[in-house]
């Protein structure tokens, strides 16, 4: 179930299943030793442990059984399902909910349970990346799904509970505020410069080079001037398009090259830290605009929001965007080898 | 500094000086188990670790000596400082920037290192909350400052980094994109319906009754109907009134009264879980509003904000609130002793 909140327009979602029973927060989750003495549920031979797949890139073998490259399947404990109602219904006076309609997918990097998104070839990043790419285009021909948020969560502090690499999906039947919000202010910048604002950054970014990562001939990384954390980095195509969807599959080798040399780099310069990576994307209804850029987010998790951040909704991060990229442009990704 | 994110409107703090080097978050801060070793320098004989004093609630001692039961000192790693330029500034074309002017203060809750609020009696809780109003209204007579925001971070998930119980409060002369958001969504509602959203939420609730706390002639303590994480409570005025800083001292018993009350509930009923508590606050040329209604805001922190939830916004909470808030009411917080 999802829930509206009349104070700041957003929509929560409910999903009790996820947890037991409320008594089960009386003590606090800990990291479980004699979590990789499980046999892992994403691992090649262990099909049967998930829900059936939905999608695979295989050559040849039976789904449902080893032989794949990129598997996706349903995520097992759901926040939102594809059974359930979209329709709007009213509590009282002041309270709206909807239905828990929905997807929630998980889509598994690779068949290696050690090997994480950086140390793959690019070969295999493109796979995870055109994987990703399918199943956004295939879930938004169903026309209840207005949003589909597609994230990896990298490490413990970054909200994994499971290690084997693997990104999710979620696609809702409603537009988050956020996502409204960031296409007002790409609008009206719009509607002001005739440019959109993203292309703008990336220009000026470009011309001042402080804050570039890396880049190549279709897409640039940059830590933004305004990051909200130590080390976001951004990674942007450099011709305008609103879409991920409409990214044409020949740029999926350079999308895949650059994400594994930004990865490489955190993972080298960082020592391995835990990440958040998400596709900032439009929602149904305005993949024709003009004034939005897809891009990729990628936010390490370095330091805790506490309660000046939730109070405030601002960020208090200890260090400048130039000297991150500084650090990270000095990696010698090449020693980081693919195997 | 503070930066503008041309993107979403909201500006972003740096403090590189809350942190060496970049360097230093390439490994990760681990607990430190010495910590209770070192001296603590929100206990009293150890005044001379922090900076001097700005304010105390004393019976004739001398400042920055012992006797006092409530002691407010600068932060010694400021975020923001009052000695720095508020004026904005560009940095290109595209490229927005201002001076790190504000004032970033500790308010230690009371002289004992182990004693949490929950565990403090009424009267000890009664002249924290008199302090923060005293450096609230101080502050604000600086017409630098827009907006001031009242936090606790309890617990080290909550960010705490210093284990004896104390407060924070940052004075910023910006206002944070989210405090204008939900001002406006408020003046939205009163536009349409000539009510403050927040007296209607809390007469809903009182009517509905399931996920209500408790409540006293003064106060409602409530779980929010979407509310963003299990087990958020808000305590609300009965009473319309924009700003803390014009709440009634004579409330300020009555407020001290249901803040231990709810805090007790959640040390019982978790088992003193980390939190933070923020106090939702106009901000400057807000103060003669008539749609919002200041209030005190807790958020356990008992699960992790994860990739969807920085992709879009929006939270994924296990726990419905009416549960939450049954469980809260049953708790005997008679069974915690004040000391």
């Amino acid at each position: 179930m999802l829930r509206f909140d009349v104070t700041t327009n957003d929509w929560v979602i409910f999903a009790p299943s996820r947890s037991v029973r409320p008594h089960d927060f009386q003590q606090r989750p800990k990291p479980q030793a004699g979590e990789e003495l499980r046999p892992c549920p994403f691992c090649p031979g262990n099909e049967h442990m998930t829900p059936p797949e939905v999608f695979a890139v295989r050559e040849g073998s039976t789904p449902n059984s080893p032989g794949w490259k990129v598997r996706v399947t349903p995520n097992k404990f759901p926040a939102l399902r594809i059974e359930e109602d979209y329709h709007r219904g009213q509590d009282g006076r002041l309270f709206r909910h909807m239905g828990g309609c929905g997807a929630h997918e998980v889509i598994i990097d690779s068949p290696s349970h050690c090997l994480s998104l950086a140390q793959q070839p690019v070969e295999q990043v493109q796979l995870l990346l055109w994987a990703l790419q399918q199943r956004y285009i295939d879930l938004m021909r169903d026309t209840r799904f207005q949003t589909i948020v597609l994230f990896k969560n990298h490490g413990e502090q970054a909200g994994t509970s499971l290690s084997h690499p693997h990104c999710q999906l979620i696609a809702a039947s409603v537009v988050p505020h956020m996502l409204r919000h960031k296409l007002s202010v790409a609008a009206q910048y719009f509607d002001k410069t005739g440019e959109c604002v993203y292309e703008a950054l990336v220009e000026e970014e470009l011309a001042a080079k402080e804050r570039i990562v890396t880049a190549n001939q279709h897409f640039v990384a940059l830590i933004p001037y305004a990051s909200g954390v130590p080390f976001e980095t951004w990674i942007l195509p450099r011709r305008r398009q609103s879409s991920f969807r409409w990214l044409d599959p020949s740029l999926l080798h350079p999308l895949a090259e650059i994400l594994k040399n930004v990865l490489s780099r955190l993972h080298l310069g960082l020592h391995d830290p835990d990440f958040n990576l998400t596709i900032d994307t439009v929602p149904r209804g305005e993949e024709q605009g003009e004034y939005f850029l897809w891009h990729i987010q990628i936010h390490p998790r370095l330091t805790q929001p506490a309660g000046f951040e939730m109070g405030s909704g601002m960020s208090i991060n200890p260090v400048l965007p130039e000297e991150a990229a500084a650090l990270l442009r000095e990696v010698n990704v090449d020693s980081l080898r693919s195997t």
